[in-house]
């Protein structure tokens, strides 16, 4: 039975439960983040935490812990779940009024719920064929630097990938890609690797970030720059970054092969000095 | 003790909980629906219950209930609260899932939830008053026909609206209002009453709708038409209308007044014609 941490306590999983009245709930009024566990250590742990701050501090939500705090806790979620490879999933929401209406009391308290779940990334089928994507319209709003549970417009376009045989959508507005629908999107082309600039269009990814700044120390130009569809078709590689799914490549867009339709050097080489980066740094 | 509705049992609003994976709380991946109640009796409920089957059907939520059992439970819950005058909150979520994964499993069962809200409005300060408005720019996402828990741009529209002492955020995208936060929005000119058409830019207001039907009847004309911030501010009147407010008259844009910045006429009429329509169609 996996064990969840929700407002300072440790319960089953499957007793963790929120009021109706919850704003993450009724609202979408919530932010989350999604580690990955390696050896039973959390991956880019300092980095998670950061963006939950800036994601919390964006809607006005004060978080009931400080982020040692919340560390500590993961630690010790992970480890009651005896979780060795897998995510730990964190949401913190504004919390349950006594009633509905969009402005809440100013002494409303918030949620914290974390749980964990067991989820192989390390050696998957997906890491040695490579992954599908399928393109859709990015329907999202204009805040998406915010990391809200808001994820209606992503599940959707899963749904719709899924159902065209792909893993992952990528989102596309006004031609360029701007992001997955859970992960940041790369291409490699002669001049180095290219992924969109940071912006409200897109989540800033700290799996993408940490990885960039890896390829820039190992001779790869990282160029922020939006690319196109075509671009991505013509691309010698594409490849996604997320905590899920670490570093994958995209053999396939919209049913054609990327390169030679199998996982390129580029791709394969960065998530080798991820992996490494991953287990040095991991806490 | 308010009671609520929970997956088929009447129990304390209180008592009322969701697992903290349901999709609802994770994914925002559920619909809603605010019904007013008038002496006791559901306004409009045809019209809101059309509109939850066709938001459920945009994401491919099956209901649990049929349209007539849900009004029934609609109804039984007003009388075991006793409810006079106030809303009937009712959500659908995809329900909860045995982990977290963007795509459900397909044998997932819908949660279902209603409760009441008391809360006065066919005689409250506002409709003798007016209420102010401040323009925001729309953040949403692009398919707002879908009556969506994704609330949160809508929240933070409220509260910077709140913040410059307007009662109501009037959504303003490339230049044109799209609609209230919470409401459909309206002005009055020369020609007749002016809101935008339905595409899914903004949601189908079923308040909205019926005082439209009201208006045309009684010989007023309805323009569906996108209209200007400037256009509003220079109008003879401008109003919202929802079902927690039903009409109410907009005396000031932005702290400039609308007309003589007192309730105008036509919107005062409409209201009355829609307050005689509810009592009369109200089950």
């Amino acid at each position: 039975m996996s064990v969840a941490y929700l407002n300072g306590r440790f319960l089953p999983l499957a007793e963790a439960q929120v009021s109706v009245l919850d704003r993450g709930f009724l609202f979408a009024d919530g932010i989350y983040e999604v580690a990955a566990v390696i050896d039973g250590k959390l991956i880019d742990s300092a980095s998670h935490l950061a963006r939950l701050e800036r994601s919390t501090g964006a809607i006005g939500i004060v978080l009931p812990l400080s982020l040692a705090e919340i560390e500590a806790a993961q630690k010790q979620l992970v480890a009651r779940n005896g979780l060795t490879e897998g995510l730990v999933y964190l949401q913190v929401t504004r919390g349950a009024d006594a009633t509905r209406d969009f402005l809440p009391p100013p002494d409303i308290r918030p949620t914290l719920v974390m749980f964990t779940q067991a989820r192989p990334f390390l050696d998957v089928p997906a890491v040695h064929r490579g992954i599908a994507v399928a393109t859709m319209p990015d329907l999202r709003w204009a805040r998406r630097d915010i990391k809200s549970v808001g994820l209606l417009a992503q599940a959707m376009a899963k749904r719709a990938a899924a159902d065209a045989g792909a893993q992952e959508a990528w989102m596309v507005e006004d031609g360029h890609v701007t992001e997955g629908a859970s992960s940041t999107a790369f291409i490699v082309t002669e001049d180095g690797i290219v992924t969109r600039p940071y912006s409200q269009a897109v989540l800033a990814g700290c799996t993408g970030a940490a990885l960039g700044a890896l390829a820039e120390e190992s001779g790869i130009a990282v160029i922020r720059r939006p690319f196109t569809v075509e671009e991505a078709l013509a691309a010698r590689e594409a490849f996604i970054t997320s905590a899920s799914t670490l570093c994958q490549s995209v053999v396939r867009i919209d049913g054609q092969p990327i390169g030679d339709g199998t996982p390129g050097p580029v791709a394969t080489r960065l998530r080798a000095l991820y992996i490494d980066f991953a287990r040095r740094t991991a806490v």
